[in-house]
């Protein structure tokens, strides 16, 4: 199949590798001539343009761009992509941009992979980084069914664990599996630096070992994508935040009332939801 | 030398096959017959006793004990210690149990090596636990320097990184950079296991991935070491919590009031300040 993918990022990139595998033609657009360059030295796709007309090839297209371009699509793209081509993004909140899109393309679906690592941008794509990744199809009611079965296959056939829900049910579980740590794990960096005694300070960024650098590893990723979670995923974010805050009071109450039971029920209870996520 | 383990759990009985290999000879005591049996067929010591008498014949004794037996040690452990053995610990908070000591035996030395994972018991000890760990020394005005030299000298043989503070400025900065993370971790365990909408909990456990596992690893830990550290150490955390929580609101505030502004700043800044830690 001709694939066009708009912007050759980490997933964007790892998609064109592995795609090309799996014998598709891929049409890949860059953002500007140096980044083009560097994607056709990796190989990204078969075919590398900054022009989005090149898209009139593809039947079936890939929107790999930041949330905000998703939400906010430019008119040279919406004008550049063809009538019967299917569309799918990968954007990691859901309704904002399917609000957008369906009303733009009637062969949209929206579709999110749980994949990705702490890098970014076009020397970034890696051709194994879907694999066993879930990824997520959020369909509604004005889906085209051709479409969804499409986007579908395609999916699958990337070794992908499928995972069918609708826009809402998605924000509100990334909401809390993916958003809330985020923020949890930058306010735990800022109250560890806050430290006044610089000599408190200095002996704790000694003693930092695996489980601060385990707890606060997605509150140092890239803070654009921090912002536009918290932008377009707001209402979910603050009521995922509530409801933690809430249990963070809890455990601060049984501390001081130095309620040791209701503080060891607690953690043997985190341990043992745990095991149900992971 | 030879060296009296008492405790052949994950850190002793790490420590009784790495001092084995340093060629000091191992007298290692088990807390019942049938841990006894398992410690002599993983070769955690040279001798393995339940007898605490066999401790007359070492001139260093680490006290590996969970910190509750530390903290309040029985009497036969305190009559077992030799007058000229030099004694340190590996309790992970450092104050209370130095106190407690101090008071027991003029040549013990606190000391608290950064090493773990999420194993315990008779099974768990690995000879390459402390393989470039991190390795805290608290001396007080009452600490014995020729004791102080020989466990830093011990310390070094293990090719451990040593950090020599007070017992006051290690609890403290655990608090935040140990303790804190426990707390946290456990209460986002909660948040997101507590959804009234058993649908979004369902999705929540199948799109968790790396973020979550990792931000939410080390409040799935041992309850009654957590349970430990905020008896032992309550001041410290309930500290380390109010500056978390501070700013967590202000984080909550950001996103609530659109401060986009404020909000990408602090995430910057988290970015900024993790790489000072790690």
């Amino acid at each position: 199949m001709n694939i066009g993918i708009v912007g050759l990022g980490l997933i964007g990139g790892s998609l064109g590798l592995k795609l090309q595998k799996l014998n598709h033609t891929i049409f890949g657009i860059s953002n500007n001539e140096s980044n083009k360059k560097k994607a056709i030295k990796r190989n990204l796709a078969n075919t590398v343009s900054c022009d989005l007309n090149t898209l009139k090839e593809c039947s079936l297209i890939i929107l790999a761009l930041p949330i905000q371009e998703l939400i906010k699509p430019s008119k040279l793209l919406i004008r550049s992509i063809p009538e019967n081509a299917i569309v799918t993004d990968v954007g990691s909140i859901k309704k904002p941009i399917i609000d957008t899109w369906e009303n733009i393309h009637p062969l949209f679906v929206g579709s999110h992979p749980m994949a990705g690592n702490e890098h970014k941008g076009v020397e970034s794509g890696l051709i194994n980084l879907f694999d066993k990744a879930k990824w997520v199809i959020t369909p509604t009611k004005r889906t085209n069914s051709k479409a969804l079965e499409i986007i579908k296959h395609l999916i699958k056939s990337l070794n992908c664990d499928l995972v069918e829900t609708s826009p809402e049910t998605h924000d509100q579980a990334v909401a809390k599996v993916s958003h809330l740590p985020i923020f949890l794990s930058s306010s735990l960096i800022q109250a560890v630096n806050a430290n006044e005694q610089s000599q408190i300070l200095e002996i704790a960024k000694k003693l930092a070992s695996s489980g601060f650098a385990d707890t606060s590893r997605v509150g140092a990723g890239n803070p654009q994508l921090g912002l536009d979670l918290a932008k377009y995923n707001r209402t979910h974010i603050l009521e995922a935040l509530k409801q933690f805050k809430n249990y963070i009071d809890e455990v601060e109450n049984f501390i001081e009332g130095e309620d040791w039971t209701k503080l060891y029920q607690r953690l043997e209870d985190s341990k043992k939801f745990r095991l149900e996520f992971l």
